[in-house]
């Protein structure tokens, strides 16, 4: 399936939309260092898709069925794209993965040296906490933005993404079941997806129910989406991902293709995103078709 | 002065307290992989003075004059032990200070490598976001407890430590003026001094006034704490510091008795101290004399 024109707009208008809100996270009458404030702007300007902020203000319309609902998850959506960008800064780190180049341009560190890399991650970390905590100025209560803020503290975290990378580093030589390497990708990449939904429906005060099958929905398509990265970093094209094809395997790295094969693969994407769509269907979710149409398109891009 | 036998016995019980409370910070059902809890139990549990969060005990019991306020802060000291813990972990890592020893043993780093150090870091980082949000479970109102970590993600992020550590690394080469290195004491130390008070104030429900003024008392103690370091790597014994001494000198460090002369940072020790004091005893606190004396303390230490 194609994207829909409406979903392409959508996401393209939404991406837009965050963009511009990443632009003002940093208070212009606060005296940060330039040089500190050129990193962090480096690495949180340089494009990408915005999932996962996009899908915490889906999550919000979702709930109330109104689109202004989402401005009351701006904050959140800003907060977890500037964990996601820390992470991709502390994770390119020479005595991390070592990697000279994200999305076609030279990795932080490499412009900016190690140790402001490691700064620029750590200011980050703590700005994305400091912006979380601001959504009150938007109209969302004192509980819920301190719910959020507790529950970013686990998704980003030591029972979340922290505790997945470390997994990741330590079984690097040994992943040898497919449990392994479900548990690192769960910690690693779909703690902030699922965060990100449930942050969206916290935004738009839905009950305990509703957050909770966000938090399922973005769980499973994250997972999903990471078996489809496995599957694109061998069967894509270098010129649409932005990045070298195949360094999956030229690393011996340990992926779902490699584990299950790329057609049993491809089936847990579809299982996965079927699994995703069913737990939202039975909430009473306002209009959950945005976020159905958001994880179909997951389930068929080519990068 | 010498500490008072009832100053003694309440920074020894306090500490006491905190290491009690350090120890179980996190969670015994959370699946944290073993070598990160290690790693990270490593540097928080390995003693030091527990200044800052003794101090939002402190505070917290000088607002109301009652102990058992002090309970309710206990979450805010743990999670500004955590924040000034992992900034040690990252500032001793080789891309940064390049530390081979801290507090007599070897640095986080040499022991779990530089890898583990930087995650052990920012597991610290995300997890004080965490306690501090748990201060809700002792009484501390919610819009408390959000203001609190909105207030640490300033005092440790951009605007406060982070910012600070920069402006360090950017001038260690040129620093020639006092206005430059009391910018970077008030940043790198001062802030997360000031926080702690201001935190403890907020956890026992203070005002305004009395809230600016814990701030103020901790930036001006923080400062004299900073210059009474360096006056101590000058002047103190190896043996009571529990690290080698000179190491300023050696390091070519522009320090305050560099740039002032012991005598004349001496006096701005005992003039910061002074202003902490006046700061405090003018908005009605139940009971200040506590904070008076820790600050007394820190004026004539030698360790």
């Amino acid at each position: 399936m194609k994207t829909s024109v409406a979903l392409h707009t959508y996401l393209q208008e939404q991406r837009a939309r965050v963009e511009a809100a990443l632009q003002n996270v940093f208070p212009v009458d606060w005296a940060i260092p330039e040089r500190l404030r050129e990193a962090m702007d480096y690495s949180l300007l340089a494009g990408g898709k915005r999932l996962r902020p996009i899908l915490a203000l889906a999550a919000a319309e979702a709930v109330t069925g109104k689109e202004e609902t989402s401005d009351r998850a701006l904050a959140f959506a800003c907060a977890v794209e500037m964990i996601h960008t820390y992470s991709l800064v502390h994770d390119d780190l020479p005595a991390m993965d070592n990697d000279d180049y994200r999305r076609g341009r030279p990795t932080n560190h490499k412009v900016f040296g190690d140790a402001m890399a490691i700064l620029a991650g750590d200011g980050l970390l703590t700005h994305a906490f400091h912006v979380a905590s601001r959504a009150t100025d938007d109209g969302v209560p004192a509980e819920r933005a301190l719910a959020v803020i507790r529950e970013l503290s686990c998704y980003a975290g030591l029972p979340g993404m922290v505790g997945g990378q470390v997994s990741d580093m330590l079984g690097e030589q040994g992943i040898t079941s497919l449990e392994q390497l479900e548990h690192i990708h769960l910690h690693k990449t779909s703690d902030l997806i699922a965060f990100s939904l449930r942050a969206g429906g916290h935004a738009a005060e839905a009950d305990e129910r509703q957050v909770e099958a966000l938090g399922r929905f973005g769980r499973n398509i994250g997972l999903a989406f990471q078996i489809q990265d496995d599957i694109l970093d061998l069967t894509g094209s270098a010129d649409k991902l932005g990045k070298p094809v195949k360094s999956d395997e030229r690393q011996h790295k340990v992926t779902y293709p490699y584990l299950l094969g790329l057609d049993e693969s491809r089936r847990r994407v579809s299982e996965l995103t079927r699994e995703a769509t069913d737990a939202l269907l039975q909430v009473g979710l306002a209009k959950p078709e945005r976020l159905l149409e958001i994880a179909d398109y997951l389930l068929n891009r080519d990068h």
